[in-house]
């Protein structure tokens, strides 16, 4: 089976678990809104690919920590997009949670699907239970405080945020947790995954402040222009687009050499290298550098 | 060391762990004032009680528990506060976080103190690792969907909320995650011990109702009347506050009998007597019941 069908599998029965047997109606489609229909998925993904090149010797955990990543990510969603922070209408084309069903509950929603991730865990299969405790452990620091997603938006709430502290916590904590929890679901040292993963959740970050700036709102299906209108810190309005470039180059690089040895570091390396043009197309770069030539032999180097 | 210790111990480090080493001061400050300084700590009490009850041979998984069950709580005043719910301006006598804080990090606080809650069970220093899943398990459903205080929170949100289903899961389902977690902690089946927990859980929710219609606010510390200014169901609006009286103490009386042989069931008896003329007590009764001799004479029998 491959990852995608592993892990909407795995969301699916989920957020079944939650509905029916006399819960309250609303609630359960409310947080069926917020996990389908799938976006990227892009953590979860990260979290079965790193556990199989660890060689997923327990498939049933590693399909848990990876659900209990994307819960954690759609529940960041949800209370992102709460009027007190973004007041964002629309999510991925449609009505945002709170848009749709009302603020309590996209607040409760949120909520739940915090919890329903730990559920997640709880409730898995393993071959080998006496691992669970430690993915949970690299789950919960990716959202927790100091220094994972919750943390990361709270830096928009402080008066002199750290840019990096902010990016690191905001979008490289989940990153760093789903690469470290696919090793320990496949009983692998999670050290060198967690480098790694801070590196990729660093580079989408940075990805996104470029594309908020260059990108066509259609291309990448929001709106763009957002950190500035919301006086958000970011990679381009602080070191220029320029800067932000080269910046997100050097985390994709430093990236692939965070890979440890292990059975399937060469697919890995070809995954990085694809989703980063996938990211930041060269069209994109060439069309900004077109007005930067230093930058434009570089890329082209 | 005494439950109070164990538990305010336990607090007071799953708290500071989350704090310092570079995270956002803002949000460490409001999950502190969440926290501390401490209110009745009923539900961890309850977590203790029954693993020493059962033998209490996992300690430091008991007091994960607890203090996991606690945090949980203090999340759900938060969210409870906030001003799309309750719009509460105080709790306890002070501001309610959000009227501190603001609406942003209230949101984050209740999120990072569920992931808090659950963070204390994968750090915790187990002589019986294996038992951290069940006792997961456990904590993460007395607040899930679809029975547990999120689903109970959104019984508000929908148009025609069955009163039970509404109580059992907005109070009972936390304590019977107590009750249920302190059994696992300490190797004992959880079952009969999910009975007694729903009881007392649903024995405390009556009491509130009651309390909420007969008590003067400076007994119990927070406005009288809510219910009814807030249109939610209640037991006493429902049945009348005599009928809600018969059915606290039939509630009182199913929890003394649901709790199993074990070396701690006399002590645990005693608790939960005394503890009902706490939350309800005889001049309270009294005062109403002279108004109905009926109701009176019963009581007193």
């Amino acid at each position: 089976m491959d990852a995608t069908h592993r892990i909407e599998g795995a969301l699916a029965a989920a957020v079944a678990s939650g509905e029916g047997r006399g819960g309250p109606p609303r609630l359960a489609a409310a947080i069926r809104h917020s996990v389908f229909p799938p976006g990227a998925r892009i953590r979860p993904q990260l979290c079965v690919a790193v556990a199989l090149a660890c060689g997923d010797d327990d498939p049933a955990l590693t399909d848990a920590a990876a659900a209990a990543i994307e819960l954690l990510h759609c529940a960041s969603l949800v209370h992102d997009d709460l009027p007190c922070f973004d007041n964002a209408a629309e999510r991925r084309g449609r009505p945002s949670v709170h848009a749709a069903y009302g603020e309590r509950l996209a607040v409760l929603a949120g909520d739940a699907l915090i919890v329903l991730a730990f559920q997640q865990l709880a409730d898995c299969d393993s071959v080998q239970p006496a691992r669970i405790a430690r993915v949970l452990g690299h789950v919960a620091t990716g959202v927790a405080m100091p220094h994972g997603i919750a943390a990361g938006q709270a830096w928009e709430c402080e008066p002199r945020p750290v840019l990096r502290d902010y990016q690191r916590a905001k979008t490289g904590a989940l990153f760093a947790a789903a690469a470290a929890a696919g090793a320990a679901s496949a009983g692998a040292s999670p050290s060198p995954w967690l480098v790694f993963g801070d590196c990729l959740g660093e580079a989408y970050q940075v990805a996104d402040d470029i594309r908020d700036v260059i990108a066509e709102p259609q291309a990448i299906g929001k709106p763009t222009g957002q950190d500035v209108a919301h006086g958000r810190p970011s990679s381009a309005t602080e070191f220029g687009l320029d800067g932000a470039l080269r910046q997100f180059d050097a985390l994709v690089r430093g990236c692939i050499e965070a890979i440890p040895d292990c059975r399937g570091a060469n697919a890995l390396r070809a995954l990085v290298r694809a989703e980063a043009r996938r990211l930041v197309p060269l069209e994109m770069t060439t069309a900004h550098a077109a007005r930067s030539p230093a930058l434009l032999q570089e890329a082209l180097r």
